[in-house]
């Protein structure tokens, strides 16, 4: 995997996607100042990744309009690895041009969500894949941002219903095949169980290689975020999407909402010893920004509202 | 393990204990007739065990004062194993008379914690055992409940803060040398965390013997509930204690409200393919019962309000 930062003293790394999943499944739109700050608290607490933004239509996602913007911005703040999501290749040109450092293209391993959510037959989305292999690599190298596939609805779809795991291993292949330097799994819809995802993930190695398979996107929609972060760790997942607040979900997917919280997953972490850089007391801190900025969103996360066990010291693990 | 059921065809045991954990860090009192309507549907969805009650001083919990008359009523439902606290001996007798297949005794690790919550030294509490043990023994062997050492603030407390790993080895030695059938181990604040809790589990049974450590009692204080229980499945722990829209939690622990909410566990272990021989459906809708009953508490739980994933069927696993 690339890095555009140092990771060797993590053991994980936290990837902040409140901005891009968080703000694109709701109504209302965070102004651009509230956004900034957002990103600059949350990197200034240890946070080394967050995806802050999509080259989606500012038509379809007014939420998201500012993207280019608030990706120029994310890269003035050292140490932050900026990601970006992007729905095709037009998506992947802008992101660049804005200077992105690691970018993700969403292909639904369903194939009825991939026309629903992109508009898009696999085949049409392999195409701008390779389309988008090409841009990146006619850059000078130190220009080439990091390119994940990710596949999407990956342990469910809210459409087509059972997503079956040799599918799932099949499209990882081919995404590696057109060129993507990692690729990641999505449970969009909230509908991985442990079982599953241990077994996902194994079969996803070894197709792709133990090394390209670095991160999970997890939902906490059914109470099992945490659980399925724990198997994801056991199975050495480098890279966990999460949400501060647990903001986000999918719009193609109802009833799919919540990302798994960011400062729950930090938390967990945090107790069993688990490096992740990042400052819980500082993460913390970041809600009352996004709750100032989205005044009718609630929140989620039970650490924030039961605070730590008595003589928990952030960074020490607890009772190990 | 001492079972007064058949449990041959289960990989886990669900225990409920939200008429009893539950109810008591509630200030509205249940109405008998809503307890045993609770019970009964919870037991015909298949819940194997429910924890009916506890033998405490009516003044000091209102809410349990019927608890005799539960026992009596739970134990005339086919197939439930009929479990009941005890604080002290006077209350195991009561349990006994009443007729409880499985009677547990809570010691909390911390001794602090201990003589708020119980108002006994351990010296007191491990006096009290000896004589639940003798009171047992002088019974015919078919009338002999379950005896079970319940080990509370095993993972912090409230008032101590860290428990240490040994004192919990220690006493868990000490309850099956005074002639507990097992442990168990509580999570009464709501403090442990996946790696703590494996290494707890592997201690505990590395001093008392595999199968006399059956029991985990866990709370969703910070989120964390459902990953410890996937870490005590793989640990091989057989019984999971949960409540019924999570409620509870522990009067003398303050902010630490939330058992695992019962659906979420059964949705989580019925989806990786783990018997439980509960009846997801039928479980949700015995909420209906407790929401009626309870009008102002709040009902957790994910599964419930998500629903299942599309084309998930209860009892056959769901996508490994």
């Amino acid at each position: 995997m690339k890095n555009a930062i140092d990771t060797s003293n993590l053991d994980v790394l936290i990837s902040e996607v409140g901005p891009r999943d968080g703000l694109q499944s709701i109504k209302d739109v965070m102004p651009t100042e509230a956004k900034k700050a957002w990103i600059k608290a949350e990197a200034e607490a240890g946070v080394p990744e967050i995806e802050v933004g999509s080259f989606v239509p500012p038509k379809l996602m007014p939420q998201l309009a500012d993207t280019a913007e608030i990706v120029e911005y994310a890269r003035s703040i050292p140490g932050l690895q900026v990601a970006a999501l992007v729905p095709n290749f037009r998506g992947a040109e802008n992101a660049i041009k804005a200077g992105a450092h690691k970018i993700s293209l969403p292909l639904s391993v369903s194939e009825t969500h991939s026309q629903r959510n992109l508009n898009r037959t696999h085949e049409q989305v392999f195409e701008e894949i390779a389309k988008v292999v090409e841009l990146i690599r006619s850059l000078p190298e130190d220009q080439q941002p990091g390119f994940e596939g990710s596949l999407s609805t990956a342990f469910g779809c809210s459409i087509e219903g059972v997503v079956r795991q040799d599918k799932v291993v099949e499209i990882s292949g081919k995404l590696m095949e057109l060129g993507c330097d990692e690729v990641g799994l999505s449970d969009t819809t909230g509908s991985a169980n442990p079982a599953q995802l241990r077994n996902m993930i194994r079969a996803v190695k070894a197709e792709v290689g133990e090394g390209n398979l670095a991160a999970v996107h997890l939902h906490n929609t059914r109470g099992l975020g945490l659980a399925n972060a724990l198997v994801a760790l056991e199975e050495n997942i480098f890279t966990f999407d999460a949400s501060l607040g647990g903001i986000g979900g999918c719009p193609a997917a109802p009833g799919a909402s919540g990302n798994i919280v960011t400062e729950d997953l930090v938390f967990m972490f945090d107790a069993m010893g688990v490096k992740t850089g990042v400052d819980l007391d500082k993460l913390l801190k970041v809600r009352e920004i996004v709750a100032a900025a989205l005044p009718d969103e609630e929140l989620y996360g039970f650490t924030p509202d039961a605070g730590y066990p008595k003589d928990f010291v952030v960074g020490q693990g607890w009772g190990i």
